[in-house]
Protein backbone atom coordinates (compact mmCIF):
# COMPACT_ATOMS: atom_id res chain seq x y z
CA UNK A 1 0.00 0.00 0.00
CA UNK A 2 1.43 3.19 -1.21
CA UNK A 3 2.13 6.07 1.67
CA UNK A 4 -1.45 7.85 2.79
CA UNK A 5 -3.21 5.09 0.43
CA UNK A 6 -6.55 4.22 1.69
CA UNK A 7 -8.14 0.35 1.17
CA UNK A 8 -11.78 -0.60 2.03
CA UNK A 9 -11.34 -3.80 2.83
CA UNK A 10 -14.94 -5.52 1.87
CA UNK A 11 -14.55 -4.18 -1.56
CA UNK A 12 -10.91 -4.92 -2.20
CA UNK A 13 -12.59 -8.33 -1.48
CA UNK A 14 -15.53 -8.40 -4.04
CA UNK A 15 -12.63 -8.01 -6.15
CA UNK A 16 -11.17 -10.96 -5.56
CA UNK A 17 -11.76 -14.12 -7.98
CA UNK A 18 -9.60 -16.72 -6.61
CA UNK A 19 -10.73 -18.69 -3.26
CA UNK A 20 -7.66 -19.46 -1.09
CA UNK A 21 -4.91 -16.66 -2.52
CA UNK A 22 -4.31 -13.94 -0.22
CA UNK A 23 -3.84 -10.56 -1.57
CA UNK A 24 -0.95 -8.36 0.26
CA UNK A 25 -2.58 -5.14 1.02
CA UNK A 26 -0.83 -3.44 3.22
CA UNK A 27 2.75 -3.32 5.22
CA UNK A 28 2.69 -2.18 8.84
CA UNK A 29 6.26 -2.23 10.48
CA UNK A 30 7.51 -6.22 9.86
CA UNK A 31 3.61 -7.42 9.20
CA UNK A 32 1.49 -7.62 6.11
CA UNK A 33 -1.85 -7.28 6.49
CA UNK A 34 -3.54 -9.41 3.55
CA UNK A 35 -7.08 -10.48 2.44
CA UNK A 36 -8.42 -13.51 1.13
CA UNK A 37 -11.55 -15.65 -0.07
CA UNK A 38 -11.62 -19.22 1.57
CA UNK A 39 -13.92 -22.13 1.64
CA UNK A 40 -14.31 -25.46 2.03
CA UNK A 41 -11.20 -26.98 3.71
CA UNK A 42 -7.59 -25.59 3.35
CA UNK A 43 -4.59 -27.48 4.71
CA UNK A 44 -3.07 -28.81 8.18
CA UNK A 45 -0.50 -26.94 8.58
CA UNK A 46 1.88 -25.12 11.33
CA UNK A 47 4.33 -21.76 11.04
CA UNK A 48 7.53 -22.38 13.18
CA UNK A 49 8.26 -19.11 14.01
CA UNK A 50 5.32 -16.94 13.43
CA UNK A 51 1.77 -16.42 15.16
CA UNK A 52 -1.12 -15.13 12.50
CA UNK A 53 -3.76 -13.42 13.24
CA UNK A 54 -7.46 -14.06 11.39
CA UNK A 55 -10.33 -11.40 11.88
CA UNK A 56 -13.58 -12.10 9.76
CA UNK A 57 -14.37 -9.59 7.88
CA UNK A 58 -17.96 -11.71 6.19
CA UNK A 59 -18.65 -15.24 6.60
CA UNK A 60 -17.77 -17.74 9.26
CA UNK A 61 -14.87 -20.64 9.75
CA UNK A 62 -14.09 -23.16 11.58
CA UNK A 63 -10.34 -23.16 13.03
CA UNK A 64 -9.50 -26.81 13.60
CA UNK A 65 -6.49 -27.53 16.14
CA UNK A 66 -5.70 -31.16 16.90
CA UNK A 67 -7.61 -31.25 19.95
CA UNK A 68 -10.28 -28.77 19.44
CA UNK A 69 -12.59 -27.00 16.98
CA UNK A 70 -12.87 -23.03 17.23
CA UNK A 71 -15.77 -21.21 15.64
CA UNK A 72 -14.86 -17.54 14.42
CA UNK A 73 -18.37 -15.57 12.77
CA UNK A 74 -18.55 -11.98 11.48
CA UNK A 75 -16.50 -9.29 13.92
CA UNK A 76 -14.27 -12.49 15.32
CA UNK A 77 -10.42 -12.00 16.11
CA UNK A 78 -8.19 -15.25 16.44
CA UNK A 79 -4.90 -15.19 16.93
CA UNK A 80 -3.11 -18.77 15.73
CA UNK A 81 0.20 -19.06 17.92
CA UNK A 82 3.25 -19.84 16.16
CA UNK A 83 4.09 -23.63 15.95
CA UNK A 84 0.62 -24.80 16.78
CA UNK A 85 -0.58 -27.16 13.81
CA UNK A 86 -4.52 -25.87 12.26
CA UNK A 87 -6.51 -26.14 9.88
CA UNK A 88 -9.16 -23.37 8.63
CA UNK A 89 -12.25 -25.13 7.24
CA UNK A 90 -15.09 -22.60 5.85
CA UNK A 91 -18.54 -24.36 4.92
CA UNK A 92 -19.71 -21.77 2.79
CA UNK A 93 -17.27 -18.71 1.37
CA UNK A 94 -15.56 -17.14 4.12
CA UNK A 95 -13.91 -13.45 3.82
CA UNK A 96 -10.62 -12.85 5.93
CA UNK A 97 -8.23 -10.31 6.98
CA UNK A 98 -4.65 -11.83 7.90
CA UNK A 99 -1.80 -10.31 9.60
CA UNK A 100 1.21 -12.00 9.73
CA UNK A 101 5.04 -11.22 8.87
CA UNK A 102 6.71 -10.35 5.94
CA UNK A 103 8.31 -13.53 6.50
CA UNK A 104 5.37 -16.23 6.74
CA UNK A 105 4.16 -18.64 4.36
CA UNK A 106 0.84 -18.79 4.20
CA UNK A 107 0.63 -22.89 3.90
CA UNK A 108 3.73 -22.43 6.49
CA UNK A 109 6.07 -25.67 6.24
CA UNK A 110 3.73 -27.36 3.51
CA UNK A 111 3.80 -26.81 -0.21
CA UNK A 112 0.72 -27.86 -1.71
CA UNK A 113 -0.96 -26.70 -5.42
CA UNK A 114 -2.48 -24.13 -3.02
CA UNK A 115 1.09 -21.88 -2.09
CA UNK A 116 0.94 -18.71 -3.61
CA UNK A 117 4.09 -17.16 -3.99
CA UNK A 118 4.67 -13.52 -2.06
CA UNK A 119 4.47 -11.85 -5.42
CA UNK A 120 1.27 -13.34 -6.23
CA UNK A 121 0.28 -12.09 -3.03
CA UNK A 122 1.58 -8.58 -4.10
CA UNK A 123 -0.38 -8.84 -7.55
CA UNK B 1 -5.77 -12.51 24.35
CA UNK B 2 -4.52 -15.90 26.05
CA UNK B 3 -4.51 -18.64 23.37
CA UNK B 4 -7.22 -19.78 21.37
CA UNK B 5 -9.55 -16.62 22.82
CA UNK B 6 -11.70 -15.54 20.13
CA UNK B 7 -12.71 -11.73 20.73
CA UNK B 8 -15.60 -9.71 18.81
CA UNK B 9 -14.57 -6.39 17.81
CA UNK B 10 -17.45 -4.73 18.09
CA UNK B 11 -18.60 -6.36 20.98
CA UNK B 12 -15.18 -5.83 22.70
CA UNK B 13 -15.73 -2.13 22.02
CA UNK B 14 -19.36 -1.59 22.52
CA UNK B 15 -18.08 -2.41 26.57
CA UNK B 16 -15.78 0.88 26.39
CA UNK B 17 -16.70 3.62 28.28
CA UNK B 18 -13.87 6.15 28.21
CA UNK B 19 -12.74 7.58 24.42
CA UNK B 20 -9.03 8.04 23.50
CA UNK B 21 -8.25 5.19 25.81
CA UNK B 22 -7.08 2.14 23.88
CA UNK B 23 -7.36 -1.81 25.00
CA UNK B 24 -4.95 -4.61 23.58
CA UNK B 25 -6.78 -7.26 22.65
CA UNK B 26 -4.48 -9.17 21.30
CA UNK B 27 -0.23 -9.75 20.53
CA UNK B 28 0.57 -11.18 17.12
CA UNK B 29 4.28 -11.45 17.04
CA UNK B 30 5.50 -8.15 18.14
CA UNK B 31 2.25 -6.52 17.35
CA UNK B 32 -0.57 -5.28 19.53
CA UNK B 33 -4.25 -5.17 18.04
CA UNK B 34 -5.65 -2.66 19.91
CA UNK B 35 -9.35 -1.27 19.62
CA UNK B 36 -10.65 2.35 20.98
CA UNK B 37 -13.33 4.72 20.95
CA UNK B 38 -12.69 8.31 20.11
CA UNK B 39 -14.42 11.28 19.26
CA UNK B 40 -13.27 15.06 18.49
CA UNK B 41 -9.29 16.18 18.26
CA UNK B 42 -6.87 14.04 19.56
CA UNK B 43 -3.04 15.39 19.59
CA UNK B 44 -0.45 16.03 16.95
CA UNK B 45 2.09 13.60 17.01
CA UNK B 46 4.01 11.01 15.08
CA UNK B 47 6.07 7.61 16.17
CA UNK B 48 9.52 7.70 15.13
CA UNK B 49 10.24 4.49 14.36
CA UNK B 50 6.61 2.77 13.94
CA UNK B 51 4.19 2.45 11.55
CA UNK B 52 0.46 2.56 12.80
CA UNK B 53 -2.38 0.81 10.87
CA UNK B 54 -5.79 2.01 11.34
CA UNK B 55 -8.99 0.19 10.81
CA UNK B 56 -12.36 1.80 10.89
CA UNK B 57 -15.07 -0.42 12.81
CA UNK B 58 -17.66 1.92 13.03
CA UNK B 59 -18.09 5.45 12.22
CA UNK B 60 -15.71 7.49 10.31
CA UNK B 61 -12.56 9.70 10.92
CA UNK B 62 -10.28 12.24 9.79
CA UNK B 63 -6.35 11.64 9.62
CA UNK B 64 -4.78 14.97 9.49
CA UNK B 65 -1.63 15.44 8.26
CA UNK B 66 0.66 18.55 7.93
CA UNK B 67 -0.46 18.85 4.23
CA UNK B 68 -3.51 16.97 3.76
CA UNK B 69 -6.67 15.35 5.38
CA UNK B 70 -7.64 12.00 4.51
CA UNK B 71 -11.26 10.75 5.04
CA UNK B 72 -11.93 7.44 6.93
CA UNK B 73 -14.97 5.82 6.61
CA UNK B 74 -16.15 1.72 7.64
CA UNK B 75 -14.24 -1.04 6.37
CA UNK B 76 -11.08 1.54 5.11
CA UNK B 77 -7.89 0.75 6.22
CA UNK B 78 -4.86 2.94 6.19
CA UNK B 79 -1.31 2.95 7.43
CA UNK B 80 0.33 6.18 9.02
CA UNK B 81 4.14 5.32 8.37
CA UNK B 82 6.52 6.08 10.82
CA UNK B 83 8.12 9.93 11.36
CA UNK B 84 5.06 11.69 10.00
CA UNK B 85 2.96 13.92 12.45
CA UNK B 86 -0.82 13.26 11.84
CA UNK B 87 -4.00 14.24 13.86
CA UNK B 88 -6.96 11.32 13.98
CA UNK B 89 -9.98 14.20 14.31
CA UNK B 90 -13.48 12.36 14.52
CA UNK B 91 -16.81 14.39 14.26
CA UNK B 92 -18.79 12.00 15.98
CA UNK B 93 -17.72 8.85 17.95
CA UNK B 94 -15.51 6.70 15.84
CA UNK B 95 -14.89 3.26 16.60
CA UNK B 96 -11.12 1.90 15.41
CA UNK B 97 -8.85 -0.71 15.28
CA UNK B 98 -5.26 -0.23 15.51
CA UNK B 99 -1.92 -2.50 14.91
CA UNK B 100 1.13 -1.53 16.37
CA UNK B 101 4.37 -2.31 17.49
CA UNK B 102 3.92 -3.28 21.34
CA UNK B 103 6.88 -0.42 21.93
CA UNK B 104 4.39 1.94 20.62
CA UNK B 105 3.03 5.00 22.85
CA UNK B 106 -0.02 5.85 21.56
CA UNK B 107 0.44 9.76 21.79
CA UNK B 108 4.29 9.13 20.53
CA UNK B 109 6.84 11.35 21.28
CA UNK B 110 4.08 13.82 22.84
CA UNK B 111 2.55 13.27 26.99
CA UNK B 112 -0.55 14.44 27.62
CA UNK B 113 -3.76 14.13 29.85
CA UNK B 114 -4.94 11.69 27.16
CA UNK B 115 -1.62 9.63 27.21
CA UNK B 116 -2.50 6.09 28.91
CA UNK B 117 -0.01 3.84 30.20
CA UNK B 118 0.32 0.55 28.87
CA UNK B 119 -0.75 -1.37 32.24
CA UNK B 120 -3.95 1.29 31.87
CA UNK B 121 -4.39 -0.43 28.14
CA UNK B 122 -3.91 -3.89 29.26
CA UNK B 123 -6.79 -3.66 31.47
Amino acid sequence: MPERNVVNLPEALSQINEQWSPKILAKVNDQYVKIAKIENEFVWHKHDNEDELFYIIKGSLQMQYEDETIVLNEGDMHVVPKGVMHNPVAKQECWIMLVEPVATAHTGDIVTDRTRSLEEQLS
